[in-house]
Parts: structure tokens; C-alpha cells; sequence
């Protein structure tokens, strides 16, 4: 595979993009170099663009309300996070009676469902860190064990909190998984349902389609995985030295190099 | 297999028996008819005997109060708990300081260890119902992640708690598996290890000792799990229409008709 930003053969049938936000449009709080313009460019050529992020603290409208304030020209139905995958999953299941077990700001993701915590058809899961105790465990597992089916928003095993590794979502997903002896459905990246329901979203397929990211085993990988092809830029977490085994399809300096690649 | 109380052929070998407490010994805090003399019998005869029970609630000694009020005659260093277990499995790896993450009764069954919360080198993790909050398995996590050893009681799924089925110990143990990415050395029944600890006890092969117990699960397949012959006894839980396939070597009316059937 190329890993300099010469155009790809194999990409002529590219339809559409799905692009990470942080490390890939921005980088601390600041657009990176060329990105306004790249996505600018992208679009005029008929792209059909996402953008993707594995946020599950803010509700889109904020993700949306900082993306324009860094100079990003983006509309709020492009932006797809895991609370969009799990309501899309939602909708797809036919499944209307939630208990939106995340952080309450979530809720406007959640706005044609009908919330409801003590007959739950579904509970979403997504990390509500001190409020894990052992109460609100049981709740879902009772709620589990009644029918409801479990969406986590992802199932990450540790974050940095406070600045150490500390107990993410995954864990707990996990638990509740052993104890009603069921199987979660995660939304996030990287999991293959995240990229199948952003495609869903854009009503292109998987060879039509090429993700590009920072991050080799979330972005690349997961898109791979999914059938996508993948592009990693040189910016935000890119360190060459990443052991992971993932060969990106193509590498480029950064998203200003995107559109001469294609 | 003969599913009446006749002399088992295969059984001239045993030199060991492992009794389980409740539904054999006793039910509902009374002895089982016959189990007493049964009991006394069976050591007449030279046969070494341990009683196994799965509670990580009391200690040991408590125990041993309970059967002696019962009218059993049986030695504190006859009884083997999930405690005893998780002790000599320390002794084995030679694990000294140890996080008692269990009820603070049990205490006095890890006298010979070190307990150290801050820097431990085995956590051993009992049921600690609304204990386990995310402030309490983040510790653990912690710990985990700078190398201590991570032994389960039990690894149980559900209970039963004020007449509803409630989270138990199991899914915190697979939390923080997923967490860590470890897997956890369990000793309660079913579990092998509890088997091979209990043996190691009993300075008896496999080949010598049989499991009597009144749960088809827990101490039938168990047992023979581990390479132990298994009586299952019509008393306490035993249910005819149970759907598991395990099938008992031997099947009796009670403890009372094992001397007869040995």
C-alpha cells in the first residue's frame, strides 16, 4: 500500500467519506491547518460527508455548537455519534420504550423515544462513572432479564480520569452481559455496527466508502473491519511506531492533502 | 449408571468422600434422618471426610458452630470453604499480602496473611452486594493493573435476594476481568480449582474421593468435572425433572443409605 500521498487506483469509486473529528478536523481546540478548506472541497466534488466521533458525554448539538466556533461548516444531520447509532439501531428494531441509562444531557439524542425506566424495551448504556453502583446494576439487570435489550454506546475497558487509567463503560457492559447471560449491541467505534449504521445513514456501501481517521485501531482498523477502506492522516494520535498490526489503505500528511489524494 | 441405592462396583477404591452441607447434612437447620450416624459411620470405616459448603458470608467457624448445634461432630480443619480454598491457593503461589475485598467476617479465615489494601499482591473478592460501587472496583482495577492476582470466591451469575433474583458476585468478577484482562482464579463450586484444592486437602488422587451432593450443577458436575466420582443424594435441592445432563455415578434416597451403598 501507498503510505505517501500519491492518489490511490483503487479509489476512483469513492462516494463518500466518513471523517473522524479530533486529531483528523481539529487538534486542541484549534482547526488543523487546511481542514476547513479540505472539507469545503470535498463536499463541492459531491462527497457525501460524516462525521464521526465516539463521544457519548455531550448531546450532537454541542459537538455541531464547537465544530462551528472552530470555523467547520457542518450540519447537525452529519454528524453521527453513538447515541445516533443507538437510536438508529432503535428505530431499525422497531423498539420505542428506552431507559436512557447515560448522562441525562444525552436525552435530545433520544427525542423520538419514548423514556421510560420501569418497562424498558431497550436500555442504552453509556458511562455514567460514580453513578455505577450496585443499584442501578441490578435495575438493568432486571430490566434485562425482562426482555429488554442491551445498547451500549461503547465498551471501552479504562480511560485516563484525573490523569490515570481509571474504569471506563466496557466494564460494565461486560458485567451485565455475564449476568443475564446476554450480548450488548456497541454502537462505538470500533465495533462493526458504529460503521454499518453510518453507512446505513449515508445509503452508500462499504466499497463505496472510505474512513479516515488518527487513530490506527479505532478508526482503521474498525473500518477495515467493517469492509471500508481506510485512510490515517499524520496528525492527532498518529505515531509511526504503533505497534498494532493495521496497515491503513493509505497514508497522508493531513486532511488538507485529502482531496489531491483522491 | 445404577439409580438405585446398590453397591456401586467401581466404588471399592474410595478412601475419601467429600460431603456438601446443605440439602445433605441438614435442611431447613435440621439434620437430615440417619445423616449423623451416616456420617459417623463412614469415619468408623477409615474414610477420610471433608465437608464443603460455597459460603463466602461467614466464616469457617461459624460454620462449625451451625453443624455442632445440629448435633455433627465435625472438626474445624474438616470443613472446606470457598476461604479455605482462596487460602491455599495463596499458600501455593506463595502470595502473602492479600486485599480481603469480602465481608469483614471472613477475616479470621486469612489469618496467616498479610492484609494490605494499598499494595497487594492477590485480591480475593467475595460478595460484596452494595459494596460494589465504581469507587470500590476502580481500586480493584488498580490493583490488577499493577500486577495482583485476582481470586473469585464464586463466580455466580444471580441470587436469589429478598425473594428476587439479584446481581451477585459473578458479574463484578467479570468487570473486572474485561477491565484488567485477566481472568480470575475461581474457588467456589463448581469451579475445578475448588475440586483440586479440596483433594490437595485430603493428600487423595481424584481417583479415590467421591463428591456426594443434592445439586446436579454445582456438586454432580462439578465433581466429575474435576475427575471425581459423584453420589447425588434425594434430599434438599435434588429435583427428578432437573434438564441438565449431568448424570450422577450413583443416585441415593439420602446420606443415610451411603454407608450401605460404599
Amino acid at each position: 500500500m501507498p503510505a505517501e500521498p500519491t492518489p490511490d487506483p483503487s479509489a476512483h469509486a469513492t462516494r463518500g467519506l466518513l471523517l473522524d473529528l479530533e486529531g483528523v478536523l481539529y487538534e486542541g481546540g484549534q482547526a488543523i491547518a487546511g481542514a476547513r478548506e479540505a472539507v469545503q472541497t470535498l463536499r463541492e466534488r459531491g462527497l457525501e460527508l460524516r462525521f464521526l466521533t465516539n463521544t457519548t458525554v455531550r448531546p450532537r448539538r454541542e459537538v455541531a455548537e464547537r465544530l462551528t466556533a472552530m470555523g467547520f461548516a457542518i450540519a447537525l444531520e452529519h454528524l453521527f455519534t453513538p447515541a445516533m447509532a443507538a437510536a438508529a439501531l432503535l428505530r431499525e428494531a422497531g423498539l420505542q420504550r428506552v431507559w436512557l441509562a447515560a448522562l441525562p444531557g444525552l436525552g435530545e439524542d433520544f427525542a423520538g423515544f419514548t423514556l421510560d425506566e420501569a418497562q424498558p424495551q431497550a436500555v442504552v448504556l453509556g458511562d455514567l462513572h460514580l453513578g455505577f453502583d450496585w443499584t442501578l446494576l441490578n435495575r438493568v439487570f432486571v430490566a434485562l432479564r425482562a426482555g429488554a435489550v442491551l445498547i451500549a454506546l461503547h465498551k471501552n475497558r479504562y480511560c485516563r480520569r484525573d490523569g490515570v487509567n481509571a474504569l471506563d463503560l466496557g466494564p460494565f457492559v461486560a458485567a451485565l452481559e455475564y449476568a443475564a447471560g446476554v450480548e450488548a449491541r456497541v454502537v462505538g467505534k470500533p465495533s462493526a455496527e458504529f460503521f454499518r449504521l453510518a453507512l446505513l445513514d449515508l445509503r452508500l456501501a462499504a466499497s463505496e466508502v472510505a474512513m479516515v481517521g488518527d487513530d490506527l485501531q479505532a478508526d482503521v482498523g474498525g473500518a477495515q473491519a467493517a469492509g471500508l477502506r481506510a485512510i490515517q492522516v499524520r496528525t492527532g494520535k498518529y505515531d509511526p511506531r504503533d505497534p498494532s498490526p493495521v496497515t491503513p489503505d493509505l497514508v497522508i500528511d493531513s486532511l488538507a492533502a485529502l482531496p489531491a489524494s483522491l
